[in-house]
């Protein structure tokens, strides 16, 4: 079995957890608080621009062949991000000067570190991880949403076409990387690909209510 | 006034609530369960190792007069780890093979995360309020505890004399550090100053019963 | 006086003699053996290719604002490259599995190792120095170039306004950068500065005929 | 055969010219000029104490049992350099303020920016070279050098018993390191492997008159 796919069975309890989050089940019906919506989006943005730096801290340890498609993915998340500042400003959330949350905070540390100091391979590990979680994620959503819903957007751009081809282009990619890895590193990419789960499943509590600093800001 | 005071000054009231946590004053006054200090010591025993890398990954950015002391501070923590083997085997608390808890995963990814990233005053302001936090938080525990307490070679490691001078010397570099820094820099070195702190609390509020990944396991 | 203006003064005999550089004055004067434009190019070829990580490598220690500048020049260099490509093609030049000669080797180096663990101004100031160089060398060449000649694609990409306004935009940055610093960070910018001129000055002198690594290669 | 062994095969007639080179013959001899020897002390003692941020770099990214003999070596080469201050000031070398020659600066960046982004077993692997190419140069010199040289020291720092334990350390861990390796790893650990032997000769031509920055020293 591929890599990759036996990421997904390893982690399976974990997996279903998270794709039955009652974010993902309330967004899909409509039932979601707007303010509970404004959270997520507030955070996810801060962790999208987050993202830029742990893609280019990847280039330097790739392959030459994965420098380009790196670059691309930095181009894209400057594209979601202003798809997040269109919806902002279309249903009037502020994204500026918002303080992560603990998690988000936790959750942006684990790639910067893991980029810069684990082998490239679990870093691609964490990328795939956290891209898959996502497709998947808003899927879920997807499945119910009304289409005419002001969130729809955000659903179409981590469900749709494009946005699958890459999770599948990443998918590919880290099998072979996987193929080439000694025991050693497969398992430390199988438990960062764990790690990521956890922290996917934890970003999804902090948006419906987890947002505080422990012992320092209310829950 | 220097940089070190000007920082726990402008956080005085995260310090004090770091400095008044229930597990400093659970210690000191002898009512914490075996079971909660075993939890910190389990949870610190990583985070001391996971130190080690972080001082490691200060070096390559560090002005060569703090290479010696950053490579004895490595040694120091090779000892503190032994310490804590120790105390381990005469209590009978099990060290190996326990996962960090999520909060302490989190505060290792910031300390390593920001020693790859951030300017080297950064990573050294997070070494000093790491350092500072611990020293006072221990003091307090001094302050009351019995000598005869299982706990007390934790509580003299760190309240100890030749610890406190050690955190007078990183005051004293980090200041002339702040001196030469421009006021961008400055403003990062007071935030992350306040971050320190704030993943301290987090910490001690972990050992206390929080020790949970959210979302996936119980609290 | 502005930093960049201030280097440029002190690096000044270093600076006249790279302008001075008999590779610029005979390709300017179209007497350049077509074997020693070759080397250039497949030398040239292989530092353009290793500055795509340099670029990638400064992101995560970059502020907010220039993360989508260092971006976008990641996509300038690989438009650079098929330059190179499309020249070789057309006169014949073999890009492929060319060796890097020995300073070409060394200058990468140095721009990976800056890049890893210098701060992140200094890290700029290599950029700056880097860019600065090729505008104004191929200025010289441009400067008596026949327009029809067979490497004039090279001498319009870096002598051009569009690279000229770049190069401008980073003077600008660098300045500000340089504003903020304190007094050894200055210091440092300064020695990187001159330190990236004798690189430059190194990689002619390698295209016209230093290409061997030392002891074990003929020169 | 072990990797090890694989790599000095494939590099025989490269490792055969080092071992030849005539710094160490003429060392060996009695005939070096003392200011030729004295070039290689202040060059050398720069390159001692920049592989402190070398092997600093390293311990992020090594497994948890390297990160205890890797700070050991730090504390080694800070032994080295007292090495090198006792015996400059008993036979007068100043080596306060000397400047890197180009191959040695050039060496320093390659251990450097080799640590920062090649995966760790390369960087292990840089390591193993350059130990191992010491310590059988300095037996080259040892085997016939009159013991009573002012030299003596450091040849027996090298060439002795303890370094030579300390080397069979780096190529038994070094050989596990290999046979958990994919192939385009371990093929990726041969080239830096016979880079690094490059870079060693290319320091013994430099020691023996080759100090100069192309185009702006004389040779």
């Amino acid at each position: 079995m591929s890599f990759c796919a036996s990421s997904l069975e390893r982690v399976k309890p974990l997996w279903d957890r998270m794709l039955a989050h009652p974010f993902l089940a309330q967004t899909r019906d409509g039932t979601i608080p707007d303010e509970t919506f404004a959270t997520w989006m507030q955070q996810d943005y801060l962790f999208v621009e987050a993202a830029i730096p742990f893609i280019a801290a990847l280039i330097p340890r790739a392959p030459r062949e994965h420098w380009t498609p790196h670059a691309d993915v930095i181009a894209a998340f400057a594209k979601e991000l202003e798809l997040f500042e269109e919806r902002a400003a279309t249903v009037g959330v502020n994204l500026r000067g918002v303080p992560p949350a603990f998690v988000n905070h936790a959750y942006i540390q684990f790639l910067l570190a893991t980029a810069a100091n684990e082998a490239y391979e679990v870093g691609y590990t964490v990328l795939y991880a956290a891209e898959k979680s996502y497709h998947e994620s808003w899927k879920v959503v997807k499945s119910g949403i009304d289409p005419g819903s002001k969130w729809f957007p955000f659903v179409e751009n981590w469900a749709g076409e494009q946005f699958g081809a890459y999770v599948s282009y990443l998918e590919a990619e880290l099998d072979g990387l996987a193929r080439e890895a000694g025991e050693g590193l497969r398992k430390r990419m199988y438990d960062f690909f764990e790690l990521t789960v956890k922290y996917e499943i934890a970003f999804w509590e902090m948006a419906l209510g987890g947002a505080a600093w422990p012992g320092t800001e209310e829950a």
